[in-house]
């Protein structure tokens, strides 16, 4: 199986091991095998075995098992954590605020390089660095940045026409966390953060 | 098929339906029929019709569609916003902070009732009308409430304590937006919010 091959799941997977392989790292450990892994994450280790070996091809030392230190460098190659994608965030609300705050996303290979709003009491102040643009200014950033990601935090009335502005601003790729179905072109990636459909499975399955 | 047995892809288009029909209906549009929302929310005409018949028993009328104020309450229902469910969030920087201060969780049936943090900084502080409470209290209070939810966002570190404490307190389900695998015992219901999981599948997109 090729790496372009590899599915949903196996992709949603792999930040869950690289966390813990680094936890485990932190913790002193240097070898690990799958058993060890599925136990820990409460996973299938047929399964684990089928991912660990999608992204490394060191198989490890019988009754030892693999490096710690490979399989984090193998899994942050996998993910091309190591390869920095620009993004734009557009909205700075609390939750947009808290994207553009965040310190980790270079980790994820993430660098967001220009923040947005029209709110005149957020254009100005300063976000982990970033000053908050006015939205008019978005077009003639993009075409500096190129950014490939648009990130929408906007509420749902306004998450749409901001779609189009970011895609006929050079985005490949939108982040949407606006509770809306955006209309794109088939080409554009669109990836849902849907907290309220979380929250309809947490609550289904509570409620059952 | 009965509602028990939604799938999560069915559970996970709901809210989408529920936000499009709402939207519909501010624009003055009384009635849907299946392949219209099929076609505007890029679904297969046969999935919406499955979905439908899932929420609503009404069928609607031949040529006219179904009633989209019928609908909405159904979705509503099936969803159980109608219902409350509470929470308690440990964790105020600033994806808690957003999350606390988002004031639209009553719309999903979702109630936070206390917030939790150990930074003497914010303790003491109000978002959205709750203040932000010592850690220590965090037993004290969920022994009032009860809340059923346990919101997680505090670092990695400090995850799977938290997880402990609120699963000891009482919590039923845990709502986990750290980064790593809680270990708890299998009667509690955990969703995980990954935002790297979501940023390895875009990346993986874009880079196609």
């Amino acid at each position: 199986m090729s790496k372009e091959n590899a599915s949903k799941n196996q992709l949603l997977r792999m930040p869950t091991y690289l966390y813990h392989l680094k936890m485990l790292k932190e913790s002193g450990v240097e070898y690990v095998t799958a058993p060890k892994l599925a136990r820990e994450l409460d996973l299938n280790v047929e399964l684990v075995k089928k991912d660990l070996a999608l992204v490394s091809l060191d198989q490890g030392k019988p009754r030892v098992g693999r490096s710690i230190d490979v399989l984090i460098t193998d899994m942050i190659a996998f993910l091309e954590y190591d390869q920095i994608t620009e993004a734009v965030l557009i909205g700075c609300g609390s939750l947009g605020s808290a994207l553009a705050d965040y310190q980790g996303w270079s980790n994820f290979g993430l660098k967001i390089v220009a923040i947005f709003d029209n709110d005149m009491k957020l254009i100005g102040t300063k976000i982990n660095n970033l000053t908050v643009l006015p939205l008019e200014r978005l077009e003639e950033i993009q075409a500096i940045y190129h950014a490939p990601i648009g990130i929408i935090t906007v509420s749902k009335q306004a998450a749409q026409i901001i779609a189009e502005r970011l895609v006929k601003a050079g985005c490949r790729a939108l982040w949407n966390f606006a509770p809306v179905h955006l209309r794109v072109p088939k080409r554009i990636i669109v990836q849902d953060e849907s907290m309220a459909s979380s929250l309809a499975i947490l609550n289904h399955r509570l409620r059952q």
